[in-house]
């Protein structure tokens, strides 16, 4: 189903948000209903809070039915094609439908101890997951306290209504992504450096070239607004030939030479800053802002 | 033509070793000479500093000498195929053999200039470069001070000799790799996280897989002896699964999730340790010791 | 009262022991009746881990009798003079005894709310904190949910009970404090780095200068054993010497200089490994292993 | 004597313009008179490269010459008396008034075999160094390369003409000094940071205490125009009250708590950003821009 704007969002009426949005949150239109009086939504994310604050203001036994009523992961609903549409293909992505016999008995094992202590379903967001990190954090939280692990399971809905919301409604276009690369050697911003960019999913596309300016940065934001879409990005410094050029001492192949930083853009609504910190021996990056 | 030993190299008597090592400095036999006192050589970094040390050791006068038995890049010889065999692949390597006019001009004015400066052609190791930066370092280095130039041409010598003995020896099966996590968000080693180890030239292969034990190495070197050959590798450490399953609150996707960290060995002798300090929304790496 | 050897500890009858340690868990002596058992202890880590294990295999009723035999902080008790010593002393050293009128009242007004919301006294490992940080934490603890409460509360007394055997046994003297330099400028070890170790307090005094190898290393620990004690240090790095001398291009005065590294020992039969990258503009550090 | 503004210095004619500068550049009144003519200078920054300029479009007999001009480190001159105040004060600075016989004996030496081999005497800026990073420098520059000495030489010059240009005049009020802080653990900016600003020298002074913004930045600068003076400089951040707060489990005491970063601000007409980079167990800063 194509996506909609924000201003469609707040422009139905509430049958018609409640008909739009009520499966989004797993067999619980009511989050749907209780959201819909928080708009207009000036944005996504705001949306999204709203969602996420309607359960946390339900009581507890709500947030348990609530929980109740997702699937298990690779249990006998997914086994039966009983899941729900988005439930399918996140389980998909993550491979839980090609198990092997034993990681299948794995999970029905988990999913017996879970639902025997907990009450509720093990839930977590798998889109971006393997199997083996869900078994491994699985079985961590098949240990956790009680109320740490309605916590827990609360906080993977969140994300899960974040990644059906992404599907069902254009972000607003106020996201960037800059850069900034520092010449640890030198102390300086790094001037004249060749950057590629590219979008790594579905297949690696190199998107746009960047040469940095004077101060280290690019002329404007490397992505703006709707070009800054969730998903995987690369970004390649061509390091070795900036360091040649200024006249650092290298080796041959040098230590340093094209430095990719791969990350991932959950919220396309936010500002991503990445900087690289660099000499021709050493590198550091991380979210800045 | 197959690479020899270095107990071979050191049981060659004088004329054999010049008549096999005559040529790896430029048109200059004078240097194996010299350097054949040397031997034995425990290392092929030790036999690469006994040519260094001759040609340091010689005159100014010698050394401008050796320094002219160069060929221009991009130049008269190379247009007329009248390179060495190691020169030609060095240049071809670099990208000098398909040149628009354009920047062939460039390089005759530079040559033309370069030489007038300083009585002998512009000389860099070329191998790893790319055309932009070799026009950047030969721009920068026209206008450098003769004596500073003379030193900087004698250490891009140092680097062809070094790439040159590599093609002829086998080096001392003494080198090794090794890999180190941090956790710097819980302050301890990262222990259990995948890591994937490529060789990138000339097509990127995965060589091994491992997991980090409980002090975040590896159980030995990833690569040892004669496995570490020069070249460029990739390390992909599998920060996403690691943090998840440890129970860090992640975004969907991670910000971080694989890292490549790529890097060049240059001296196969030698001992490269990569660490990784890594945090969900962090990381740094250097080369180790 | 001086500080026991762990022979001693282990060499201890039933009764004996808890005569000597029974009051380190406040008011509670079961906690050391039970953990008795668990000996011979090779380390206080091991003798802790008892007494931390005691109480989480409690069941929750006497894990929630353990907490409210605790004093609240800045409470009633503190003001009568009623504390237990080693409370006394705790609550002294976070400055809980020069509270202003407003500071008093913003505390008995958290005690009263969170006790009425969890049914135990707020506790929390005071010694190293201000009244600042105390009371951040407990305005950000006093919503916290009921069971993430119970194992934070849980925490801060393993915590405290890790000071107090501190202040009761002699731990093994197994622990080391080691020290590493890696130029990133340069992409080695930084030899001949000048190293001052300071201990902080109660006065800072200087214990010992040292010079870095050629692998940028100390040629031992630089504590061991005894000599390293639980608290506080700085180790100073003369960074600037060592770049001018190697011949680093620095602006007068430099940017970096000395460089002080302070960090806290909480438990001195650890391995403490604090490394130094640096380059003249830039530095991290962290706890390695 | 004061310093005067640089106004005062644009409006001077040129013979006053020599008469107060003309000192600054030891023995050689000609390099201000050189540097007159570029006047208006707009910053102190702009004069400084005038008088740099002048020295570096000289011819090499004249530079030369200009080097000859400056005293022996701890010389005979310096034993005489016959210093310039300025010379007088710089070598003060670094001890060189109060060397043991054997360290005189060592720079004698030094000074015989230096002048010998370039036929001027040994020049650096040695305001900010000390007696054995002095001695290592000389011992390293003494066998440098005659053409390579010229330039350390003269870059040296640089320096010391720019402090003592900064005595001379006041510079231009546009520097700036601020501070970032991001928590390397949360993937954020560390907000509610209390950060303590200090004046080294000549004794330690705390100039200010800040508390971070949601950004994690101060509201403005730390320092700003006329506030921010060259000398040395510490930031103290409170990580550790922060950590506590923000509910990070954290060792008693703390492995980081108060985090010192000392830097050197050399010319106060530039912008110094000095982010912090921090989890509870790994921190970095850089001079950033």
């Amino acid at each position: 189903m194509a996506r909609i704007t924000l201003d469609e969002v707040n422009g139905l009426d509430a049958a018609g948000f409640v008909a739009r949005f009520g499966g989004i949150a797993e067999h619980s239109p009511w989050v749907a209903e209780r959201a819909a009086a928080a708009r207009p939504f000036d944005t996504l994310t705001a949306f999204h809070a709203a969602m996420t604050s309607a359960i946390a203001a339900a009581d507890e036994a709500t947030q348990r039915m609530f929980l109740r009523a997702h699937p298990d992961l690779a249990g006998r609903a997914a086994v039966a094609g009983e899941l729900t549409a988005a439930s399918n293909v996140e389980q998909a992505a993550a491979g839980l439908d090609r198990l092997t016999p034993a990681e299948m008995a794995r999970f029905q094992d988990l999913n017996g101890r879970y639902a025997a202590r907990f009450g509720f379903p093990f839930i977590m967001a798998v889109r971006h997951a393997d199997k083996h990190a869900i078994l491994a954090a699985f079985d961590r939280r098949v240990r956790n306290d009680p109320a740490a692990e309605i916590a827990t399971a609360l906080a993977e809905v969140g994300k899960i209504l974040w990644m059906r919301l992404l599907d069902a409604v254009v972000p607003k276009p106020c996201g960037r992504l800059t850069v900034h690369v520092l010449d640890t050697a030198s102390g300086c911003p790094a001037p004249g450096m060749v950057i590629e960019l590219l979008r790594l999913a579905p297949t690696p596309v190199r998107l746009k070239t960047f040469v940095t300016n004077a101060d280290g940065r690019l002329d404007g934001p490397a992505l703006a607004g709707a070009e800054l879409e969730a998903g995987s990005y690369e970004l390649l410094f061509h390091a070795g030939p900036y360091f040649a050029a200024a006249g650092n001492a290298l080796s041959a192949p040098p230590f340093l030479d094209r430095i990719p930083i791969r990350f991932g853009v959950a919220n396309p609504e936010q500002h991503y800053h990445v900087p690289l910190l660099v000499s021709p021996w050493s590198y550091s990056t991380y979210r800045g802002s």
